[in-house]
């Protein structure tokens, strides 16, 4: 069932332990633990233990790590034949990720003196930067290789940190929850890599390319985590106090708003008047992505409902309504419609951003000014100009995702990668070991029946594409 | 499948938009952020960040939101064919009701000049009175129409905060666990809707009111998230410092008695001596359940044993002898059986708690006594009578859970919210695009043999009432 | 299809009341709340809330909970049968075992004037223990009775407790995150019962000592809650501010590096250069295992992913080539593999922890020196001392693994405890009530076809070792 190019032998092992081995050597050259982490550095100082950002951001970071694990691994395995794929490579590409991604954002913001200072703040970062190649990971689920994800996560992270560098250091913008940063740039950069990689072919895997009920019900385990832990998401490197607070609280509201237009939309459009799990498994969580830039603003709780109230709307139309132009207008397939979750909600979440931003006034935000909007606090900028800055930071991004998608697509092409071919696609058996378990039914039968049975099913498994001969005793 | 009645293509849409429009106008003109959320409030006083409330129970929150989302969601979807259902309602009816809880808990309790300010404690409470309309679902699981459990919830949520303000504020009593305004309260009205709701023959979807072996395993998902974070439940709200640290520890003790004496209790009871799933996954957390209202109190951790061995032994009892009797005698369908887990130990758990609270004295609680039973420390009432103001509390609650269920049933009973027939209750389908996932193996042979086969299989799924055609080669 | 004596209906539940009414005797006479906890002694002093441990260890407490209960209970449903009994006999014998735990813990550490104080430290050393017995519960897992579980839980906690005791303060070793005390020791303990329980005909149930896809997936939700976990449960009870900080940062990358050469090891050894899930399950994790000692000292991120590095490749090779070896020349038969997960991970965890003790300096430890190695901070002994401390409690540690599993092997061995028969290992049923899940499709069929087909179908499945007739129409 697997042939040459696709047989991960050698290819992955080589892969995998020259990158782990060039992160281990460049950590020991570059990498250093933060005043807050080191021994000698924490007690030089005077300080209380609680005074250590670890109680402050640990509670949000395992969150924000159940999200990316458990969250995105999960709500990929809606795919009947898909699962040890979704949550393993989720797994795989994941773990990498976040260690370069280590070194490049502490490259573009974390140096002292020649080192990269880590904490718990960048470990957050580490898997927000994470998030973002997942997302991209959904928008090409089940065409790509092991090593394709990795190469994809190796250049995705570097320009992710670019991009991150550019909106939060050069142009000053604020992003705590990656509207822009995560959600919009790892939702474009992975459509135009589904782009590139486009399949005219891949009908010769439709049958595969769909839930049965109890893959939709993982899939909704991973729904579940990622809605329950968005405001953690959001607020996990806000400031301390009332920014953190504020941003988990909108977050909480802006969600459950979305979840009810979500329902209604899905019964309005799904086929006769039935719910439909893709829309409730994706659409719900579209009023976390908005919210992502202006949920530490002073959004208000109206506010923050009525974003994801139109967040649920808009990401269901998008799945009824633009998916399938999409796919036959515009050649890209987007698996897990990343585009409807990640890409519309996270423009959204953008706008709403700019024009929060630009409204800001010290009446509403008194001396908490400083913490959400700095440049605004000293009077360096007018909240009109942030305003500004916030959408342009949203035209880079688009603009660094497009580009960068376009090359990493290009790059991803090269056939010694190992992509699958037509026919195999969304199969978990052309990169796993896997057990029988499609003939469940058969294999107890086989336990209790005789020999004969027995060798016409291992017959089957072996070569499923032979007719099928059903011994009746 | 499905009848005009049980359509929800307009239905739906139009309930969850007029609620969460309706929702989103009055948060824009009665909800605020309490001073530690405001950005200008909280830094017009001088405080460190780490006095932000925020940092207290934030992390209890979460396990709590995981509690409603996917405890409650999960253990219910034991049912064969209703997993998306038990998931995908609790989603629905939780995100309004949480919503909806932070109007009316606010308007009971949390007005300041004209406007109900919130933070992360309302946030706690809006979970936990979202939690007590969980429980009633659980009793009418798989015989109501979203629609119907979207007006049950409003209903409930209403008069969940009237009991809560009047156990809390007018009877000063105290249940940070919510033994009755949540367990014995859910339990209760839960029990006489689906009373109101009696279906003489809803044996016609007998063989769908059951589990299969991966739909239990599913459950248990939501059986141990529940088990796990019940400590962080009774204590989320409790008093910063020894109470919650003395609540979290009551609990965890509680629960580990009552997980003996569950497992003990199932295989004595259960047929040929083996363990029922039906008791592990329910009658195991009914020490959670009756350490609600005592759990914050000096229950000592050989108390809380004593409570939660108890609780097993009684939700066994009563999963195995009073269900039937419920069901045959008074007519009441308890779907997942609520009274066994959260009615009959939320009684216990009220009593326990008026016993601990009568014998309280300043020689156990020192100067501790102000946080947990102030009244008492002012002097104001002796603990006897504050055990009093408990035992009238209970009575109180079960008296509103009655007398609401009641009401709130016949409402439910009107024909117009598309409740399933008896032949289809305990189903997905008629809710949920479902795909032909119980044809599994068939659709896997369907994708190897010829056009054939495929014809039949077609033909099987569309109608399957008709008798089966086997094609074999 | 249960014999007498593997019929629970009596032992079981005389075997559970007795312990959980020992255990509440015992609690009553010799446990009180810490001076944290209890609210007398709390406000007895003057200091803020957060200075209570309770706010430095709750979350981190939660974590290791949700790794006891998720983590080890869904590992193990990998077997295709025996779902129910891994995840339910995970919960029954870790409810008893925290229980024991604290009493046994805190006589050997805990006594105040003739009590057994407890806090949050002590919940999370119950945890621990409690982790210690499920590692061993890896390797008997499907050939074990409850009671055989309980009564190994009995005994393995006592030893578990001296076995510290004697690291801990006698040795004066550090042991933050347990490589030793629980990993080594939990690992080598197990391995022993598993060969005093040694079965030569075990291959008669060798058709359900496999997994199905489901099971697979569901063992994930295992793996991967215990990868995200580790950090906290490492740095669970290491000293307030740095060092919780550092272990959790440490066990951070060492699992990220750790997760890349399992993959890479997988594909390299795996059949046909395809992944198997038995190495992303469990070796994946050998990095958290590995990082148990040293996490918490100044490993730095480079030093640690080197450990994760090589655990990852160690875990993967022993499941290859020593599994097989243990189980053919040693007669071991390890169901998960524990000695490949915990038993050589902790060896190397301990082995990293003596080394990185021996080398440490005031130089780089200032004055955190104290926290860590408080000996070499006071000047008692040298840094070099230190490590040969260390090292002598790897060889106590396994000294009394093997001694203490070698008796407790025996005594499980009593043919009262009810073991089952060698041909119905890893199945559910003979301790379950086990609805005819097996026959899922056969289920949906018998709904729809008519009377003939049930009765058939009946049949199959009160006698399962009869040919089977299929009734086509």
């Amino acid at each position: 069932m697997t042939d040459a190019s696709t047989n991960m032998r050698l290819k992955l092992p080589i892969v995998c332990f020259i990158l782990q081995i060039i992160l281990i050597i460049l950590f020991g050259v570059l990498v250093q633990y933060d005043h807050e982490v080191d021994a000698k550095k924490w007690h030089s100082h005077n300080h209380s233990d609680y005074d250590n950002d670890f109680y402050y951001r640990y509670p949000s970071f395992q969150d924000v790590h159940v999200m990316i694990f458990v969250g995105f691994g999960f709500l990929m395995t809606f795919l009947q034949r898909y699962g040890f794929s979704s949550v393993g490579f989720n797994f795989l590409i994941a773990a990498f990720a976040l260690q370069w991604a280590t070194l490049m954002q502490g490259f573009f913001h974390g140096m002292h003196g020649g080192k990269i200072h880590i904490g718990v703040e960048s470990m957050i970062n580490a898997d927000f930067c994470t998030g973002s190649v997942l997302i991209s990971f959904g928008a090409v689920l089940g065409k790509t290789s092991p090593i394709q994800l990795l190469v994809m996560a190796l250049f995705e992270v570097t320009l992710f940190a670019v991009n991150e560098f550019i909106l939060l250091s050069v142009l000053g913008a604020k992003d705590a929850g990656g509207s822009m940063t995560i959600h919009t740039f790892g939702a474009y950069f992975g459509l135009i890599v589904a782009r590139v990689l486009y399949r005219p072919n891949l009908n010769k895997s439709k049958h595969r390319n769909s839930s049965v009920y109890h893959s939709d019900l993982f899939a909704m385990i991973g729904t579940i985590f990622l809605w329950m832990f968005w405001p953690s998401f959001n607020s996990a490197i806000t400031a301390h106090g009332d920014d953190q607070h504020r941003t988990a609280l909108n977050t909480y509201y802006s969600l459950a708003a979305c979840t009810l237009s979500t329902y209604g939309m899905s019964a309005l459009t799904a086929h006769d008047g039935k719910l439909d799990m893709v829309h409730i498994q994706n659409a719900a969580l579209a009023g976390g992505v908005a919210a992502g830039t202006a949920g530490e603003m002073m959004l208000t709780p109206f506010g923050s409902m009525i974003v994801g109230f139109l967040a649920g709307i808009i990401s269901v139309l998008g799945f009824k309504f633009l998916s399938p132009i999409l796919e036959e207008k515009l050649k890209i397939q987007d698996t897990c419609g990343v585009h409807n979750l990640h890409g519309m909600p996270g423009i959204l979440g953008a706008i709403v951003g700019a024009v929060t931003a630009a409204v800001a006034s010290t009446d509403t935000y008194g001396d908490g000014m400083a913490d959400v909007f700095p440049d605004v606090a000293t009077g360096d900028v007018e909240a009109s100009f942030q305003g500004i800055r916030q959408a342009i930071s949203l035209a880079v991004t688009l603009g660094m995702a497009l580009l960068g998608g376009l090359i990493v697509g290009f790059i991803m092409k090269l056939p010694v990668f190992g992509a699958p071919p037509d026919a195999l696609c969304f199969e978990d058996s052309i990169y796993w070991e896997v057990s029988g378990n499609k003939l469940l039914f058969f294999d107890d039968w086989l336990n209790y029946s005789g020999k004969k049975t027995t060798k016409i099913i291992k017959y089957f498994i072996n070569d499923s594409k032979s007719p099928i001969k059903l011994v009746v005793y």
